[in-house]
């Protein structure tokens, strides 16, 4: 992204003024359009608000913007010889669709972390670089001549990377397959998003956990879904539950993420999962098992998946590159059965023409080479050791302040707060310290958790995160409540 | 693809039944589930269908699938010890949605190449191997350190890929913009796809070329749109009709492939282009300016694109490598203003969370480098010479019974058949004699015209090709029409 100069002798908020001037006669900003919020812009170029003002004033007596300060500045009409019709009214258009927004806190979160990269992060349920296997992708990319033909990739995705899998499913998750069930897709992502708007139509009635990654995906309600929730406690969903539901809302489908879940790192005990397959079964209900922890376990294997006792042939398994290896790869992948592998692939033509080759090449030989055993054994090592600082800095700040459960697996560590306070305000506060986390009302529950991620920060950075998260989080407590 | 080995001394028969009863018990059909009809998996293994025929008499006397020989073929239910309630009823999950299937002619086209891969094939719009930069992209990747942080990538895309594209732009269409003002997106596809998903409302109506490359994608049916003609003429789209479609449509969107239309390979005129930016600002309205052919140009630059002259920001820009170097790559982009661009980038992060980073790194080495331009010229030349062949050949094959114009840019030769054939026998006769094209009803025209790619099949198939082509239609001319 475009910054001031801080060297030349040019004026910040001449820089700035020029600079918008220049994407308004592109036409990034059309006569009529809405200008971003001085706060917004300030935060980006990471300047001063005052400075951003000054811009605006600018340009404002140059007659090419118009409103006041604080309320919306507009691109002005007259200026550029059009009179209102001439523009497409843009602002209707992407209100248009279906299509629901990411919810406020996320694109607050993303909006704070694109204007001050050094923020600490907690928020981006992802491997930091140190952790992510770079270099041996690197090499392997330097090493194999990627030559093979370029042309529109198999709908199900490269055969050589579903070949590889085969044994990776088989060996690592206990999964009998064959390449011909498996959908390479966009992460773990695109596979739910397939199944949302694919196998379920509008009013349909789907389970899922509560709290749960799902709810922070507006996706779920953009394809008209009514969702039912299934409490997690510590060994996960309750069949019981899900009986229940079933009786009263015909659900259609369930979503689970049994190990390690995302946010509350629980896993759903052996016993659940026999039961959950048995009553599946009985009610010929679908199973989404979305499985991308499974590998980060730090001590040994984790639970054998819902697929690999799947005699009745219920689950959808969902596995993916992201938290065992580089979430930019982009490479997640699903199994299940013919009819329903043949649909998506077949939508999934429709939406993007399928995945680059490049990057499945690259997974490929990543999964086949000599490099993924160590890298996921020194992944497993490190994120248990992120995960034993997090826990420290945790105990030291914030001591009779925090709860909760220590995760076997997984990125993410989910605590309770103990005092009331005001989700957005906690995240302003800790936005202003220097630090981001996400908001646990994000994944559905009540309001009053949190969740940390551990996986991405830097090591050295996590205590000083969490200094400044006690830090925001005495500054609300010294405020009484109104 | 699993093949069965001709070599072994198993019978071909055996190992096909051996192989499906391993996919059956893995899950791939369910208890219940259909097989594949013996016609498709005869195609797909490459066998006999008689062969499939016996591989199913040998399932079904081991009690694993139950129905008569070409009537559907099930997974039987008893075997596995589930009673009818026991899976899930997948059939119907995969009727769900509203995401409608792909064409039927696209679909046999598909498997007809899956199945036979010699098959000549005037139907793929892409380029060959030969023609895309295979070495020079292998080069690039063994030659760059691609050690960048491979996290979840921007979600307009990846930024220097974004900072390449702006001289690109500027340079070879003509367009003066702001990284900030592009959205990477897989291919021009997903970039149509997030228009008619997230900017558009099901009921709307949208004026679209008639033939266009539109009417081959179900996406604007499944969005809901109500679709109206352009019919397109040697110079395009006229705006007179696109005048008189808003007066009585209230068309909220036009989408347009100025130049070397797919599949015509018109050019929309200078002065149409001229009178259609005129009319879309007079009106207000929107129009998709999909451009993936201009580089192809056989004989220098063509005209300026709309959005070079587009004044008052009425143009949302499609661009894409997938015709200039591989479609493969899935490297496409968007150039719209701000509002546009953020809304869309939102939306595409619930649907896959952006595009793999390393194609994106790829695509920025490849334009800033020297192998850029010698590229296009050799693609030019080599594009040009293929069109050639293909037209001397159905000159010399089929004169008298075809008729065209000669396209100056693009992949594609359009061809109206002068006798009235069946689109669908056309095609299946074609298959037989192992070649493949694309009946010109999928792109929305009356049946009685074909598409013909020349830049994917080998220059020196490409007369055998036609002649294969020429015994189809004759066969057919043969037979009286009822
Ligand atoms: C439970 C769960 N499922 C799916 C995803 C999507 O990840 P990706 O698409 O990168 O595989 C995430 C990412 O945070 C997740 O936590
Ligand atoms: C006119 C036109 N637009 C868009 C596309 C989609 O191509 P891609 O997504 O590979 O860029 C094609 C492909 O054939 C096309 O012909």
């Amino acid at each position: 992204m475009w910054k001031p100069d801080r060297e030349s002798k040019k004026p910040l908020y001449a820089q700035i003024a020029d600079h918008l001037e220049q994407r308004i006669s592109y036409g990034e900003f059309p006569p009529g359009s809405q200008l971003p919020s001085e706060r917004k812009l300030a935060e980006q170029l990471g300047v001063n608000r005052s400075t951003v003002i000054l811009a605006f004033s600018e340009l404002r007596s140059m007659g090419i913007i118009e409103g006041k300060s604080g309320s919306g500045t507009r691109v002005t009409m007259t200026k550029w010889g059009a009179t209102p019709k001439h523009t497409p009214n843009w602002k209707r258009y992407a209100e248009g669709g279906n299509f629901l927004p990411n919810l406020p806190f996320m694109r607050r979160i993303r909006e704070a972390l694109s204007g001050a990269p050094a923020l600490i992060d907690f928020a981006s349920g992802e491997l930091s670089g140190d952790l992510a296997p770079s270099e041996e992708i690197s090499n392997l990319m330097s090493r194999h001549q990627y030559t093979a033909y370029l042309g529109y990739d198999h709908p199900q995705g490269y055969i050589p990377l579903r070949q590889v899998l085969v044994p990776y499913l088989n060996k690592y998750r206990q999964i009998q397959t064959t390449e011909s069930s498996i959908l390479i897709t966009s992460g773990s992502q695109q596979s739910l998003y397939l199944i949302t708007q694919c196998l379920l139509s509008p009013g349909d009635a789907v389970a899922i956990e509560d709290p749960s990654y799902c709810y922070s995906l507006p996706m779920f309600q953009s394809a008209g879904l009514r969702l039912f929730r299934l409490p997690v406690d510590r060994d996960g969903a309750c069949p019981e539950d899900l009986r229940a539901l079933y009786r009263r809302h015909r659900i259609k489908m369930v979503f689970l993420n049994p190990n390690y879940q995302n946010p509350t790192g629980a896993v759903l005990g052996m016993e659940r999962r026999k039961r959950l397959l048995e009553l599946a079964s009985e009610l010929g209900l679908p199973v989404v098992e979305d499985d991308p922890f499974s590998l980060t376990s730090y001590g040994g294997m984790p639970p054998a998946p819902l697929k690999a006792m799947d005699a009745a042939g219920s689950v959808l398994y969902i596995g993916s590159f992201s938290k065992i290896a580089a979430s930019g790869l982009r490479v997640g992948w699903m199994v299940a059965p013919n009819a329903i592998v043949e649909r998506l692939a077949d939508a999934r033509q429709q939406m993007d023409f399928g995945l680059s080759v490049i990057p499945q090449q690259v997974a490929a030989q990543f999964l086949k080479s000599d490099y993924f055993e160590p890298h996921l054994d020194r992944l497993r090592m490190q994120l248990q050791f992120k995960r034993d600082l997090l826990i420290a800095a945790l105990k030291r700040e914030l001591t009779g302040l925090i709860s909760f459960t220590v995760p076997e697996g997984g990125l993410h560590l989910w605590c309770k707060l103990v005092p009331q306070v005001h989700d957005g305000k906690l995240l302003e506060e800790a936005i202003r310290r220097g630090v981001v986390f996400v908001p646990g009302s994000v994944y559905g529950s009540d309001s009053g958790y949190v969740r940390f991620t551990f996986a991405r920060a830097r090591a050295e950075d996590i205590d000083a995160g969490i200094s400044r998260f006690a830090e925001a989080l005495r500054a609300l407590l010294e405020v009484p409540s109104p």
